[in-house]
């Protein structure tokens, strides 16, 4: 009976590739560079056990009972002060608490997406950004990318198409791995500032920096060019997490936004879930105010440089010449592109047959992309990857050559 | 710049009065009716806290890592075996861990509802529900009822408008506290099936049962009458939540549907916030597991019969007789008519001079409900319940008064 009943955008909901892909790499022997965990042993338990302990003592009634829907104020200004930079002071009323990252888009989309609407971004992209505007009914188009992110020279040309937004990741994409040069950042905000189209930025990793510089966010950079405003008033949302700072199971996630988006997106969030959980809420702000990121982040840096570093060289040794990677400055992703003609799907059976795992590229692509793969750095111990990338180059060899 | 890009369903979008009420009842000295706050005093704070420790200790990694979107396996275990009565038996594959009930309302909207689809409601009816599905520009038809819930006997009548699902909530609804009879849930069950429409039971409050005998769920009658099959396959779409057994804070709630719906439903849950926080879910399982129910159910139920005892006894003291209220058995509600002509926003205002507050009636319908008005006693102690009534009743008679 249920099938005459469904809405029109469940047509454009699929399972997650990703998702699926957990589920067979949850078996014991799999070596999986596919999800895009963070290392658990860097997950900081013994401060979450105390800090949960302290918050339940003191604030046990407020971490328990129903909360405002814009989120815990105290911790609306923490991060209101975190993503602040030279140029350009957030207030906690540009804030929005989401549930997740993940529940950022979801409420961009509710607040802007009307069906045939267009989003522009990046090819490849975050898989479930377009997941999350597919059930807006949204079409996409792409701006191609190279090792300094999306290319800006095509900008111009494809703002004719009237999109409802431009969706960017500006550090360390996810499934790329690759940075938005600064200048190509000035130019990004400059063209969307001009023709008045949001700018929605996406910025999981932007702390996990193993080296160079820190640039600045599209949210400063569009707030510097058009602040004479005592407050946020730029063209950009910027969404952010604290899943790859902390922990992922916290599902702890923010907005930040002019205050007229906030409103829209408060109302938006109050029919979809009234308000992101408080104890989790709570614990976290009393771990960031008590300095936690100052050497949790550290941490997670090195651990993370020292497996990227590993797979780039297991890479060197394992891969064939004619196989291109991308060598990420930071975050949890190096993106390969293997020769034309190849196909990473057929190779993920291959691999699987050899205990490894990834994400074959095409689901971050709208069209195309079935040569390239992604792989998760953050994830593996410094030996497994070592194993992995071998396990990997033998499949590579095997669906190279000919069946015998 | 912003307002030329917001989606057409933003228009539906609308501040929810209750919410702004609740800013203004932080006031120290308002006593509050307005909200539909569990009593904090009943918090588990401590068998939180030793759970939490517990499951930080055991499962540290499990619950601060990402999650299946499903939910924890154990926790959706322990669920079908909650909601599962004589002659429904649900599997855990029926079941989906929802972040609050409310996200099981958005969840609905979202895989049934296309602009102009009809969804047929009580009158009055839970007026997050309405938002949630305005959201997704969804018309209304109501159904009337009285003491014993929906009359059903207009039902096959309005069926003939072809809605998207009937939705209902049977125990001690929100916003009347009434409860549907048990003829009337086999008439609703009966001719739902008959029409092959989708039945939504929303039933955050059926174990908070003052007196009378439990009723089986819509849940349960649906499958008994479509059951040849080993698993459930009715027409009813079940939603749960931990928010008034528990907590609220923990924003932990289910959906109980067949798996077939279960399946869409993940894939709409994937786009919106991957999965519900890990570490609310397992310490959720440690403490329901652990027969925490067994003893917390009772406690509360004892709290809010002796508070609706009190607001019960309190309206017949200071209530004219020209004014009629509901008397629930069970739940965190009373309903209040007033005589026709007497404008339940006027009130407010003159209740909010006397420092006590609640919810007009009005948006709790599609059209009128002026005169009505909804008072929550689970939040309130019973000398303030004794005063705010009291309080109420002089609001009540300076608004029948002329002014001088």
């Amino acid at each position: 009976m249920w099938q005459e009943h469904y809405a029109q955008r469940t047509q454009r909901m699929t399972n997650s590739a990703v998702r699926e892909l957990l589920k067979f790499t949850e078996q014991p022997d799999c070596i999986s560079f596919a999800g895009g965990l963070p290392a658990p042993e860097a997950f900081p338990i013994e401060s979450v056990a105390q800090a949960t302990q302290k918050v339940l003592c003191d604030k046990g009634i407020a971490a328990l009972q129903y909360g405002p829907t814009e989120g815990y104020y105290p911790l609306r200004e923490w991060i209101a002060s975190y993503v602040s930079e030279s140029g350009s002071t957030i207030t906690p009323e540009n804030v929005l608490i989401t549930t997740g990252s993940q529940q950022g888009l979801d409420l961009t989309g509710k607040i802007f997406l009307n069906p045939g609407d267009t989003v522009l971004v990046e090819s490849p992209t975050y898989l479930a950004a377009l997941q999350a505007w597919m059930a807006y009914e949204a079409d996409f188009i792409d701006i191609p990318t190279d090792c300094d992110g999306m290319q800006t020279q095509y900008l111009s040309t494809l703002l004719e198409a009237n999109p409802k937004f431009i969706y960017c990741q500006p550090n360390f994409q996810n499934p790329q791995g690759v940075t938005l040069s600064l200048s190509r950042r000035e130019e990004l905000i400059e063209l969307s500032i001009r023709k008045s189209i949001p700018l929605v930025e996406d910025d999981p990793y932007g702390a996990l920096r193993f080296e160079g510089e820190h640039l600045p966010r599209l949210l400063t950079l569009s707030h510097r060019a058009q602040s004479s405003y005592g407050q946020y008033a730029g063209n950009s949302i910027s969404l952010g997490t604290f899943s790859k700072l902390l922990m992922p199971g916290f599902r702890l996630g923010w907005i930040v936004a002019p205050m007229e988006v906030i409103n829209r997106l408060v109302q938006a969030k109050q029919s979809v879930d009234l308000h992101t959980p408080m104890l989790n809420q709570i614990v976290v702000h009393e771990l960031v105010s008590n300095g936690i990121l100052e050497w949790q982040i550290p941490r997670i840096t090195q651990l993370y440089r020292e497996r990227r570093d590993t797979m780039l060289m297991s890479l060197a040794e394992h891969f064939s010449p004619d196989i291109r990677w991308t060598e990420p400055h930071g975050g949890l992703f190096i993106w390969v592109t293997l020769p034309i003609g190849m196909d990473a799907s057929l190779l993920l059976q291959n691999a699987v047959r050899e205990h490894v795992a990834f994400v074959p590229g095409a689901p971050f692509h709208i069209m195309g992309g079935e040569n390239t793969l992604r792989l998760n750095f953050s994830n593996a111990s410094i030996p497994m990857i070592r194993d992995g990338i071998a396990r990997l180059g033998q499949a590579i060899s095997h669906l190279s050559q000919p069946v015998s």
